[in-house]
């Protein structure tokens, strides 16, 4: 297939990496300086001791069309803005749209785009970019992918099934069919673990190895599976869930603890900000998610020098 | 009047050292390099850009023999059992006692005990130790006593109104006449400044300068006042004194943090513990306390090097 990627960051980039080795690929990255670096060195991904490159073609996001059989956009929630726009303008030449944002507030303007296919995904691999053109794949998982409706009614899913089909090794892709089941899932998690180790600046391991830490994960998801309105079901599924990715992930530190040390913005308002606004709407108690929600925007705040 | 200190830390030095100018002092430490040392050096204080000797006589602690007009125990609430236990041996021998320590665990043990006259105070000095022979008071502040009864008799208080009686520049000791409210005051403000400030890893003065912090104060507040079952216009005297103590001591670390970066045990248990084991006794949900006391015994934990 003829796939486009919006975005050069850590996702971007592995997502090129590897479907490169099946489909047509081209990065949409924003400045001149990484464009010429990737079109210059290649794209290098290095994977426990092996290290790969990779020549994708490589573009300014502005010269973006639609085109092709399926466009990734790997932007952060909040840098989404810009590339809306242009989806929304072109959106007749769009055939398939894939968001791989983590978070939840962009969801209902994203089911209101009138292209033909479109789904969320969210990404299970660990992956640290470390300049324009090189990324390490630390940790090997999977991205979960879903239709998206349209005024309630199911859009096709050809290339969702054409993309999921072919096989490529380290990247496994899967279908879901529940959207909104797969997305709060992946919400809680990052609720959970981002939070914690931002706040105690811990590594994601620390949450279980440290009893004391680890008693802090059942209140807070009680608090937000709450919110949620979930069955009991639902909760134990996402309770193994949570302990498997901390577990997998154990020695790794979390995007947001990252973000926080390297000065970065946070996505602390796709993620926790979005169940407190949740939980607002519903008229829910969330004593934990606000206190976490203050003392990661304070943090956030501090790093940037204050205001 | 003849004044024993038991305790050679940071209060029990600052007690030795301006006492010492209208009574006579002897201080009782635990250990024989700290009593050499003290005898040798003398006590210095230093007080802005002032440095002062005293030299006031000392002993260690097992030549403690509950003589004199007033003992002061100044030992944290986790180093109380050994000084207990003499007290109780000595208890026909003791004139007056005088208690300064945080938390409130201790209280209804101190209540039993048939002392003549018995006090506790809370200290609102900024007070480090330098080393064993010399602190730096770093904040003014005073010292506040009260009376505790015994089975619901009031006791003489003849020793507490010489010593607030005589006036020593620098070192105010105030006569207050409810112990329970004066501790739990003190109890409220060390739970939120010493908690937030330790697991923020940040000084004082940042709870009210950064507003994300600033807007953990009021529910923890909430819910710790909730606990100890206080009115509205109790909850308005303390929401004046937190934010007064805060801006006071604002380029101050907490000892919480002190005690936590130095790799000392922290009163996390005698302060943040002890309102937890009230919510369960009167079965009131406590979320924020519980969470934050999971953090920062957690970290506690790491600072040991895990166990």
């Amino acid at each position: 297939m003829k796939i486009s990627i919006i975005g050069g960051g850590a996702i971007g980039l592995l997502c090129a990496a590897y479907l490169a080795s099946k489909h047509k690929v081209t990065v949409y990255v924003r400045t001149e300086s990484q464009r010429d670096l990737l079109r210059e060195k290649g794209l290098t991904i290095s994977l426990i001791d092996k290290m790969e490159k990779q020549y994708v073609s490589v573009e300014l996001f502005e010269n973006w069309d639609g085109s092709g059989d399926l466009t990734i956009i790997t932007v952060k929630q909040y840098q989404l803005e810009p590339v809306m726009k242009q989806v929304k303008k072109l959106s007749n030449d769009i055939r398939a749209l894939l968001f791989l944002q983590n978070g939840m507030g962009h969801l209902q303007a994203i089911e209101e785009l009138t292209v033909e296919e479109l789904y969320v995904g969210i990404v299970e691999h660990g992956v640290m970019k470390l300049d324009g053109a090189s990324i390490r794949h630390a940790g090997v998982g999977s991205i979960q992918i879903a239709s998206l409706p349209f005024c309630g009614r199911n859009r096709p899913s050809r290339i969702g099934e054409r993309l999921t089909e072919s096989s490529i090794p380290n990247f496994e892709l899967h279908m879901q069919t529940d959207p909104i089941w797969m997305m709060q899932k992946k919400l809680v998690v990052n609720c959970l673990v981002n939070t914690l180790t931002t706040i105690l600046e811990i590594n994601n391991g620390k949450l279980i190895e440290n009893a004391h830490y680890e008693r802090l994960l059942m209140p807070f998801m009680e608090e937000i599976t709450g919110i949620f309105e979930w069955n009991n079901d639902q909760k134990a599924v996402i309770k193994q869930y949570v302990w498997k990715v901390i577990k997998q992930t154990g020695a790794n530190k979390s995007s947001m603890l990252k973000d926080l040390e390297l000065g970065r913005k946070t996505e602390i308002d796709a993620i926790l900000g979005y169940v407190l606004e949740l939980a607002t709407k519903k008229d829910k108690h969330a004593p934990l998610s606000a206190a976490f929600y203050e003392m990661l925007k304070g943090k956030e705040q501090e790093r940037e020098g204050g205001i």
